[in-house]
């Protein structure tokens, strides 16, 4: 009889996803002769037992395939849903969709949720992971965080000449959650002179100072700054710390405390990037990386393997079990990367341990 | 004896600016063989009596020229100076610089300025309009709008991707002062589902009521709803009207409002695109415009004319006096513009005399 | 009872079609009720009598609507059918289909062929002008222009950097054919040296000459050369007119008379852009032209008129009888044209009455 | 007293050399206080005995620095130079020049030459890799290859879509030299249908039979085949084999055979991409991995290495001895690599060993 393969995407939307669905529709139905159905809204479509038919055919628009570049998930997707409230009717719904398989894609958090399902359930289940964030630990590469670190760059790109034609001083907030992977590599990149991390921690009078040192010095009179999402009140603030994480947003924060640093001498606007950052169409890296990890997941499937997470290691896609991926920390920024030696070598500032100018 | 040509960017920075430096340095020196001199930071530039030589090697990195492709204006631009404060001194820095000309690019608000200062001084002035927001009176086409307008829709489109991946209204604030033309036509060739422009009032229940039949209709359960930021509250807001512009921005206010209406049944999110809209490469539009009225402004003062801003009109560039320009009332969204009706063609609500699918 | 209209494309793809095929649908469908019928490939549809039924709902991908932002045409296309040799069958497909009226999408090639079977069939129809070329009569914009300029721009800013890199002499052929539009808009937009268009005759030495002059006089290593694939041999070809299209392509002639002209002392290359030309996510204003011109075109045929073609003269959209249309000439490049004198006025070469450097 | 370290490009130009330039500058400035200059045209520089100075500042307009973002190599490049008739003569510029140690930026065929001379020389040299053909051995990443295969898959997609329009099998000519990655990174991440690499043999015979199958049994009447330029001909040709390399180019020469094989029944262009793939703005990966080699490439000079290459292994910037890399085969494509297996799984043919559709 022929198998039944369910997909699913949860948690936050990235550049990517719909690859991971054409190449799983592709080889599941032309290797192996699998059905492919999706499963609409993450977890919430089991429990509600829906299943859309996915066939080669039946994603085309005229033979044309737009799912290699198109931005979000066709199967729609849920940041938090109500799944714990109804663990039995989800775990239900597998079988009640007479499911053989199940991949799903998501960030640490779907990865956590559905692990407890499978193992409940007694799914043959395989993850992929996606995040922005690139917070997942045991795999190299994720999908959609290439395609959002370009997107980030593009925005710095376009700051930092009207900063310059400006002699502003821009803070532009990005997204990362407790992960200063995106603000890191995208403020490199793009060119910025000071990248405050969660890992890592700063002072105001050490932005200042930096910010001083670039105008008396090297005669820069505007200065571009990214700001990690996840980063907390500096070391030195002339606020409470009563709260970490100040309501107004991260960047305003740093920008008002600037300002009173600097005695209001410096022109300071806050670009919050947001949504954005989640959406266009998926870098050549990101599309590569979802069709490879699309492929190795049907084939564990096919091999009998399940609750595993496809991970590229080492220049190779190879499987981890869940349990190591879920046991494992979050994958965080280390202080003493060699992109953290690498900005300071070229005179970004990026955090207290950071030596000026030699 | 070489006649020497001053230029000076004024206002808000726009892609294209650079462009113009370049067609008018290249064609005042070949073809006339002037020397061209920037004025930093607009009238602050001829406050302080500063002039930067540009010569068409000068601006090159070994024959590079990157000023046709890079956004920003290497001459520096303040958006308000303290130029009411300082008239006579301006005007002195003209003849101080022995300046035989000046080429202002600007928007409305420094063409006045720069209007005032070159009738008192009795300069050979011509102006080259700019500005994102396409307001600047006699002339169909601005340097800037169109690449403001295509970054816009990139944005749309990945945020209409992220939107439909989670069944989320997005509102997306965007730029253009007191005018609507960058949120009507970025809305249509975005693909919005709902454009409000300051010329045109809106209710917060005709939104509600639009977001309904799309979903109880069509079955759309995303719409993305571009927002001017010169929009002010709504004709039947739940608001006190005592300030038209509420505080939190008018996209995060159009996000409250429609929370309370529909019982916050919906997912609502707000992005504010901000300082990205200024940025980045021109379009070749915007080059070609920037190209064309460089050119067209060097040879209406090598013809003794003074006073006039060059324009396009009917695919031609002219000449228009800067008294008529600015006698004329900024240039808004008629209400009944064809772009108006091709939007409520297309199903999208654009305000209170919408007609809502027939 | 419901009317049917029928939409199809003809000649040479572009992008922007897929997005009048859309304005089309949503406003039949909203505003007037009626069923939209895309015909395929052209022609060949009415000959075969195939009709697709085309919904709002039905372009979707869980109402994400891809086409807005699609290259290319989803009704597919024909460059040369046998037309002419079916006539009469043709015709008679307008009405076996039961269609009340059609609205076709097309270059001036297309158009005049759509007008004899309109005339012959009696139908009620109407025009849209879509070309590269920008050479169809009577309309100021057409669908595909502005994309093609931006991305032959985008191309020419790469081979740029690799031409400087290894002061290189590049010439980059663009399409047009019979019409210097795309190579003169490109030309300027992207800082070419030297345009050629087939509306101006050009020497070789007269190329030759200008990049002596580059090189001699502004220290210029390297130049970038656009050639419009409608260029004929030069007037002082050192080759035999016996044809007016050398066999190798017009690029690689320039390049071959050249590099004789200069006793192989520089090092030239060729790059044929090709079809990529004609591909790509539309620009906004291709969006917004394509969106406001199929908005029009139902609206005409509402109104109850036929034998029209929709176009853009002085900001406004109008319907121009296809009679005066097709009796028209091409709209070719004016050698006397403004933007000529521009590219010149910047020490561009576009051909024999070229005044280098005044 | 202050050390004097030099810079060259060498070979053929691609995206990230101008931001290994300016990484080097800063950490050699900011960190170690040396001079840098440029060495230009690579080894003619230092045969010509020509330096030009580079600093932070000298770099900027107006302190924007265009550096990061552009294409091409500000200080130039040859692709074969005299280099060997002169060996002595380079040898001794190095000295001259008063160099205490050179950085140069190359591919293999560079990497080779430079290393004779630096032994010859006895010079303090450190090498970065780049190339968009990905072929240089013992280091997982180079400058250069993310950006060329974002622009083929970009070319793709517009390519793509013109062929969908008008049933058009298109013939994609891509560059890599006797490397296969860009065409299959390229071909998979932008949708191909097959892809023809040196590396793996294929008949036309083969070809055929899957471009029909793709129609017969799925329907799609167009297709894309990426090949490399350094494919070979057909096992199965109708052409002598004579010679390996048709000089027509590769990409016609498949055209021709198809036309063949297939009586002539489908309609195939080809698009040779050329120089584009060279150019560009670096893609965010690009711009890492060329700031990270620079910042390396330097600190292994300061503490006195030599005749070494910095290389990307395990997620790792390590250094690699020039003998080990050069030792070594080019790195060429693993028939068995899981790309390839990946390529295949989804119905892509990769040639003879493929297997189709299980």
């Amino acid at each position: 009889m022929q198998k039944r393969l369910g997909i699913l995407t949860s948690g936050g939307d990235c550049p990517g996803l719909n690859a991971v669905i054409r190449a799983v529709v592709s080889h599941a139905t032309l290797t192996y002769n699998w059905q492919v159905v999706g499963i609409p809204y993450a977890t919430r479509g089991l429990l509600e037992r829906k299943a859309i038919p996915l066939s080669i055919h039946g994603l085309d628009l005229r033979g044309i395939d737009p799912l290699l570049n198109m931005g979000g998930t066709i199967l729609g997707s849920i940041n938090k849903g109500d799944t714990l409230a109804h663990v039995e009717e989800i775990v239900a719904g597998y079988h009640a969709l007479e499911l053989d398989a199940l991949i799903g894609i998501g960030g640490d958090g779907s990865l956590a949720i559905l692990n407890q399902l499978q193992k409940q359930g007694n799914w043959n289940f395989v993850a992929i992971p996606k995040t922005i964030d690139c917070d997942v630990s045991s795999t190299e590469k994720v999908i959609g965080f290439d395609t959002a670190v370009n997107t980030i760059v593009d925005a710095l790109n376009r700051l930092t000449f009207t900063a310059a034609s400006h002699d502003r001083v821009m803070i532009v907030e990005v997204m990362g959650r407790t992960a200063g992977h995106l603000a890191l590599q995208s403020g490199i990149a793009g060119g910025a002179d000071a990248i405050l991390i969660p890992e890592i921690s700063y002072t105001i009078q050490g932005v200042c100072e930096h910010l001083a040192e670039l105008r008396d010095r090297w005669g820069r009179r505007f200065a571009i700054i990214v700001v990690a999402e996840g980063v907390q009140i500096a070391a030195d603030s002339s606020k409470e710390p009563s709260s970490q994480k100040p309501s107004c947003g991260i960047g305003q924060y740093i920008a008002d405390e600037l300002c009173s640093c600097t005695n209001h001498q410096i022109d300071i606007r806050v670009s919050v990037l947001g949504h954005i950052q989640r959406g266009g169409i998926p870098s050549a890296s990101d599309r590569l990386i979802a069709t490879a990890f699309g492929k190795a997941a049907v084939d564990l499937l096919a091999n009998g393997q399940s609750a595993q997470m496809v991970a590229w290691q080492n220049g190779q896609v190879i499987a981890v079990p869940l349990e190591t991926v879920l046991a494992s920390s979050p994958c965080l920024v280390n202080p003493n990367h060699f992109l953290v030696q690498t900005a300071r070598a070229l005179g970004i500032y990026v955090g207290e341990n950071s030596i000026l100018f030699g």
